[in-house]
């Protein structure tokens, strides 16, 4: 699935919030006439976006994906799209038998503020270094404890995740930090897009952000950057 | 200006309409108090959006290009954005002077609807053939009578403009078209649009489009493609 984030209040149902899952589980209902639990790969915050978020669901009775599509399309709201379907077997869960998660912050560096992409990006008016940033991205690739980046309601005896990729490219005015890991910790990808944009600013050389990391220590935390450079770009099982 | 046309009634003022040169107007005279005219390079339509639309207007004063820029940024909405500003001579207007003028069409194809996008491109489920929309598009560069493909309102005397350049070029799964020329009659860009459309889901083949050209007959204009695909991209002086 596709989304729109800047209309959410996230992924995951709220009472009295429009959220994606929710809009996702009304337009099954409205197709099966059954309450039917839709699990997503994962949560996104409320302003991030999807290109490809994935959920599964149990389907009660037979429909070909393709049909399965188009049906959801037509009953979800302009900012929710159904990419693609496929039936899968009884143990798997889009959460549980994720592999990896792809996440990708976008920066737009220019003194002027954007009209287009408002909704979708993070505006600095100073430009930033990319390069500076991509060295800095380097230290997260591996098996870490990422208590310097995630939430402190995160337990502490479980915050070891392994990053298989980092990378910081430009793209045009764009600046794009891409991250693909087993498992995303809340606030993690924000909160170090946060701290590559200090390193970007050059208010801290690119080292820093490695010894944060190594401290283990929400204290030393950079600024959470906001959800609406954020967007999950994919996830593989 | 960069603006996300989404929201506007299009470029030009009119009683009772959201437009983007009423808010450039109205933030220009919340600055010096003063009803001062605008002159936009040219209109562009409903739902159309520009990456660099150029205005011009005489500031009763002095103030810094830059201070300018700002100071209108802050009275602007968050869907329009003045990017840079510059001073000229008096003999300088933004219609008048312009010399090229570079609008981009953008389609989408690829089965499921866009959510992230559904403001910005025209959306085809099945493919396009962005190779014999390029072929096709090599006709238009050259001085031509474009009767075939601007409004029936134009004058039928003065629908003579030249093109520089006519491209098209597939992004991912996106596909541009972008035209270069020294000036855009009513329709034009969307009409021709329609027309690259047709070749792109192979309904006539690439010299098709040359033909209605050649032909100077609004009775052969193909369907006009929706304005959220288009964009004006800049203007050369």
């Amino acid at each position: 699935m596709e989304y729109d984030g800047a209309g959410f209040a996230g992924w995951q149902a709220q009472p009295g919030r429009r959220t994606v899952e929710s809009e996702v589980g009304s337009a099954i209902r409205g197709l099966t006439g059954e309450e039917i639990t839709v699990h997503g790969s994962g949560r996104t915050d409320a302003g991030a976006h999807a290109l490809g978020q994935v959920a599964s669901f149990r389907y009660p009775g037979a429909v070909s994906a393709q049909r399965l599509v188009g049906a959801l399309n037509a009953r979800l709201p302009a900012d929710v799209s159904v990419l693609d379907a496929e039936e899968v077997g009884e143990d798997f869960h889009a959460r549980h038998s994720a592999r990896w998660r792809h996440y990708r912050y976008t920066w737009l560096d220019r003194p002027s503020r954007p009209a287009l992409d408002r909704a979708r990006c993070w505006h600095l008016h100073r430009p930033l270094d990319e390069v500076a940033m991509a060295v800095a991205a380097r230290v997260l690739v591996g098996r870490h404890d990422w208590s310097t980046f995630c939430s402190a309601s995160e337990p502490a005896a479980d915050r070891v995740r392994e990053m298989r990729e980092a990378s910081v490219i430009r793209r045009g005015r764009f600046v794009d930090f891409d991250l693909v890991g087993t498992g995303f910790l809340r606030g993690l990808v924000r909160s170090i897009a946060g701290g590559l944009a200090e390193v970007g600013l050059r208010r801290h050389d690119p080292s820093w952000l490695g010894r944060v990391l190594e401290a283990r220590e929400r204290s030393l935390a950079p600024r959470t950057a906001p959800a609406r450079g954020l967007a999950l770009v994919g996830v593989e099982y």
